[in-house]
C-alpha cells in the first residue's frame, strides 16, 4: 500500500519509516454501492477516506430531519470527518454518503491518529484539510445568509450537471431540496416559475437544463 | 513572557527551548478600546491573540454589507482567524472587533507558523483550535437554517444579558440585526412583537429582559 499512499498523502515523505509502515500495515481498500451511508455522526469514527473513484456527500440532518448539503468530495479528496474521532473539538455530527459506485482508501482512525501525533508534517497537513472544509461551509453559510433562493437553485443545477456530465439530471424535487436544506414544495414552486421562463423543462423524477445561459447569468449572482 | 505564555498555551511543555525562546521573544501586549475592529478579511495577517482582558467578536461582511456574529472570545480564547495566513486553505474572510476594552497577548503569524510546522504539538493545538471554531459556525448554520428567528432571538437577548451581566440591554436594533444577520426592519417587528407578549421592554437604544423564563422557554427551543 505503500505506493498509493505516497501517490495520495502529500506529507508522506515527511513521515518516519515506522510510521510509513503502521499507516501501509492499517490501510485496507473500501468500496460502498451508490446511496450507501458510510458514516452518521460522531459515535461512529469509521476513519480517514482517501476517495480513489466515485463521489461522496457530506450533509447535515437538522432534528426535524431536513439534509443539508456542506459538500462533495471527488477522486483523491479526502474525508476527514469519518474519523471525527481524531480531535476532541469536532463537536459536530455530518452524515457521509456514496453518490456514486465510490472506492476509498481507509485508514483506521486510531492508527491516523498516532501518526498525527508524532509527526508535524501530518498534523499541519490535517489542519489544511479541516481549513479546506471549514471554507466550503463559510462559503455555504454566505449562500444561505445572503443569496436569493433563485440563484442558489440554478447555481446548484449548473455544478450537478458538470459533476454528471449531463444536461438531463435524473433527480427528484425531493433530492434537490435535501441538497439545498429547504423544503420540497419550495423547490417545486421555484421549478415551475425556471420552466415558465424557459430555463428548464420538467418532467418526472427528471430537470433539464433548457437555458444554459440564463441560468449561469442567474447563479453570477450567487458567485459573485 | 515565558510565563504568561506557558501558562495560555497547552503545548508550551512540549516545545523545544528554541520554539519557547522563538515565541517569547516575539510575543507582544496589545490593547484595544472597545469598538476597534483588529483584523480585517485575509489581507491583514495580524497574528494570533490570545485574549487576557475583554471580548472579541468575530464576524462577517456580505457583499451587501450585512454582519453575522460567529462567536465571541473572552478571557483565554484565542483568536486564530487573524493569523489565517498561516494556512493556505483558510480562503475566507473573518473580521475581528472589541466589544469591550481588550487587552491581548500577541504574536506574530509568521513566528508562530514556523513554530507549527516544526512542533506537532504546536500543530495538533492548532487543530484542535480550528475544529472547536468550526464547530461553533456548525451549530449557527444549524441555527440559521433550521430554527425560528423569534427562537434565535431570545437565545440571542438572553446569552447577551448573561455576557454583561445585565438584564437591561444598551444595544439598538441595528447592532442586534448585525449578530444575527437580519435586517434591522426584521428585527424591529419582532422586538416589539416580543413586547406585546411582555418578554422585554423596549426604550431607546435599550432593550430590558422582563420575562426570562418565557425567554429561555423560547430559546430552549432553539437549543434543543
Amino acid at each position: 500500500m505503500h505506493k498509493e499512499l505516497k501517490d495520495y498523502l502529500p506529507f508522506w515523505d515527511g513521515l518516519t519509516a515506522a510510521d510509513k509502515a503502521a499507516l501501509a500495515g492499517a490501510a485496507d481498500e473500501r468500496e460502498f454501492p451508490a446511496g450507501t451511508v458510510l458514516h452518521r455522526g460522531a459515535e461512529d469514527c469509521v476513519g480517514l477516506m482517501i476517495v480513489t473513484k466515485g463521489r461522496l456527500r457530506v450533509y447535515t440532518l437538522s432534528d426535524e430531519g431536513r439534509e443539508l448539503t456542506l459538500y462533495r468530495l471527488l477522486e483523491r479528496d479526502i474525508c476527514l470527518f469519518s474519523a471525527s474521532c481524531i480531535m476532541n473539538s469536532i463537536q459536530f455530527d455530518v452524515l457521509v454518503s456514496a453518490e456514486e459506485d465510490t472506492a476509498v482508501l481507509h485508514l483506521p482512525a486510531e492508527t491516523y491518529k498516532a501518526v498525527m501525533q508524532r509527526s508535524a508534517a501530518a498534523a499541519n497537513y490535517t489542519s489544511e484539510l479541516m481549513a479546506a472544509r471549514f471554507s466550503e461551509v463559510m462559503w455555504l453559510m454566505d449562500q444561505v445568509m445572503n443569496k436569493r433562493l433563485d440563484e442558489r437553485l440554478a447555481a446548484f443545477l449548473l455544478e450537478e450537471a458538470e459533476l454528471r456530465g449531463a444536461k438531463s439530471l435524473a433527480i427528484t424535487h425531493e433530492q434537490i431540496a435535501n441538497h439545498m436544506g429547504t423544503q420540497r414544495e419550495v423547490i417545486t414552486r421555484m421549478l415551475r416559475h425556471f420552466q415558465q421562463e424557459g430555463l428548464v423543462v420538467l418532467s418526472r423524477g427528471r430537470v433539464e437544463l433548457a437555458n444554459e445561459a440564463g441560468l449561469q447569468a442567474l447563479a453570477a449572482e450567487a458567485r459573485r
